[in-house]
């Protein structure tokens, strides 16, 4: 559990310019190769996915050809990927993703809690409703495992244990997707029961450009392979439905928009964030071959720090739609406010992003 | 605002043993002469002492005879201190503050926010209660300084602001409590709106041991000064009503009561906790002249891990009773279990307690 991570990378908030809280930060840039172009603080920092693991879990259920043969559509897949807010139409939707498997709630192994919305539990609250695992943020990443492991004829019972074949099949794609044999990926059990894998931040970032580099190439080459197809598929479902992968008013969502199709961006619990951002003029500026991968991590795992941190490292890469810093300001956080509305203090960016392997 | 702070002390949380958050960690333990004793990573790091700061400030009000003269209790004392969970009792005994000074909710400059206390919430969200002045956790202390500023003549219009009398008075004391000329105590703007005073943790937990030693030196000695006398006060009040510095399950009500009037602990937002403790074998022990003082710093501000290690040092240091560290075992979150109950990681203590000065 030993694992040395100096640091001098920082997001610092201050009161009257008194440092009051310090956050290290760690992120990767790399490219479609795999190359990192630019980091934060430790670039090869082993972290825990969490959450930002799920399109490449969805990649898992959909190379089963579950989802397909259950009639999952579009919105689905992207439901699959999702930290969803628990608002009706997640839950709906993971409703009726059950239906076309043939499962039923009792099926799911994941457990209710406190929805990621504020606006759905103030609901749950007055109406004395206690959350059920239909309602879990990971339940349509739940819903597509029981598709999948009754496609490889696994059947549903166990579906979320590292040892059910499912699981074997995550691992296996997972590993692949690392570029490193399955054994080498180190797996906990998620919040929602599911095996969670940790890796470099880099390896992270470069599982994020594949799904990028796919929705290029399938645009521009008749002979894509079947995983690039399939990474494509996972990387159009959740640009087209945003509103599934979180939710209203969440920094994914307005993330997605803002980029326009042309990136992916997904939160894990505990500070991670991984993005994948398909070629353009403002990715060959970084000299990216390709698809560009990030993956960033806070040290001790704040969330909206880790929003902030987000916006400043592709501000500081100059990647995104010019408009975006501006719609996704609020999650900048960069004045704090007290309970009476008065300013009280910053938050403030205390890193660069190194530019890395110039001399190579 | 540059404040460089090396750093090898950490909470760190795991996943199936890999590291997923890791939280530096600050503590200076000092007697009542001062003496540093003991040290987690930086033990003069400078912070802002939030709420930890309200027995400084009650004693500061104390000193006006405001209090006295409104007719204010001891358990009115003990709620000038806290950080209270908003229950009717805390509420209705702030109210009943305000008229014992002759004002109304609407001289009160700090503003409504969600309860500190979970059940309190819920109760407001099912109610549709929008939280007025008088729910702010800092209510109680707001109603002192109103007092406090009645008596001073001063007024109550402005009591808040840094160039108000009695914002003067209090800044005075704090800075003779810190040892130091009061402009040499930084000052920021709190979330409740009062000024917040900022040190250096050795001389946060000078402070606390301050108010422990007046406890010790009242009962033995006749000839206390004034100021001891209003010290021993606040230490009584609290010690005598940790109900009402805090609240049901809260950590600082549980400390207080497990410690049986020989320490007061109090948290202050975004990762500060302070103690006093009165002298005994155990502080005797530790190589202590009278009281001991302790102020931790979590460098990120987290709450829930900020009570974890207040609880691990204390046991490294062999303080307080046999029973209290059973009693409050939830605060130190040694399991992490999921949403089903599964138990998914640990948090572990990564640090020591540093012997200071032993060559000396």
């Amino acid at each position: 559990m030993e694992q040395s991570t100096p640091n001098e990378d920082y997001v610092v908030t201050d009161r009257a310019g008194i440092v009051e809280n310090r956050y290290a930060v760690h992120a990767a840039i790399v490219d479609t190769t795999g190359k990192l172009l630019y980091a934060v603080g430790n670039p090869s920092r082993i972290t825990l996915a969490r959450s930002a693991a799920k399109p490449a879990q969805a990649l898992a259920v959909l190379e089963t050809h579950g989802p397909d043969r259950c009639g999952f559509d579009e919105a689905d897949l992207a439901l699959m990927c999702a930290s969803h807010s628990s608002e009706r139409r997640h839950i709906r939707r993971v409703e009726s993703m059950l239906v076309k498997v043939g499962a039923k709630e009792k099926d799911l192994a994941c457990g209710g809690h406190p929805a990621v919305s504020e606006v759905v539990n103030r609901a749950w609250i007055k109406s004395d409703f206690t959350p059920t695992p239909v309602c879990s943020n990971c339940s349509g990443k739940h819903a597509g495992m029981l598709a999948g492991a009754t496609a490889i004829g696994a059947g549903m019972t166990g579906y979320h244990q590292s040892d059910h074949p499912m699981q074997q099949q995550v691992k296996q794609v997972f590993g692949e997707l690392c570029g490193l044999d399955s054994e080498e990926v180190k797996w906990g059990i998620d919040g929602c029961n599911l095996p969670s894998p940790a890796a470099p931040l880099n390896t992270l970032a470069k599982i994020y450009a594949s799904f990028a580099a796919a929705a290029d190439a399938v645009e521009t080459c008749s002979t894509a392979t079947a995983r690039t197809r399939a990474s494509n598929r996972i990387f159009r479902a959740m640009t087209k439905y945003p509103e599934l992968v979180a939710g209203e008013g969440r920094f994914c969502t307005e993330f997605i928009r803002a980029f326009e199709g042309m990136s992916i961006g997904k939160i894990g619990a505990d500070g991670c964030y991984c993005i994948g951002i398909r070629e353009s003029k403002q990715t060959r500026n970084l000299g990216a071959v390709g698809a560009v991968g990030i993956a960033v991590k806070i040290e001790d795992g704040d969330i909206n720090i880790l929003y902030s941190a987000v916006l400043e490292i592709l501000k500081l890469l100059q990647l995104g739609p010019s408009v975006m810093h501006q719609e996704l300001s609020c999650f900048r956080r960069q004045q704090i406010l007290n309970t009476v509305g008065i300013l009280t203090g910053h938050v403030s960016h205390q890193f660069k992003v190194r530019r890395i392997g110039l001399a190579e």
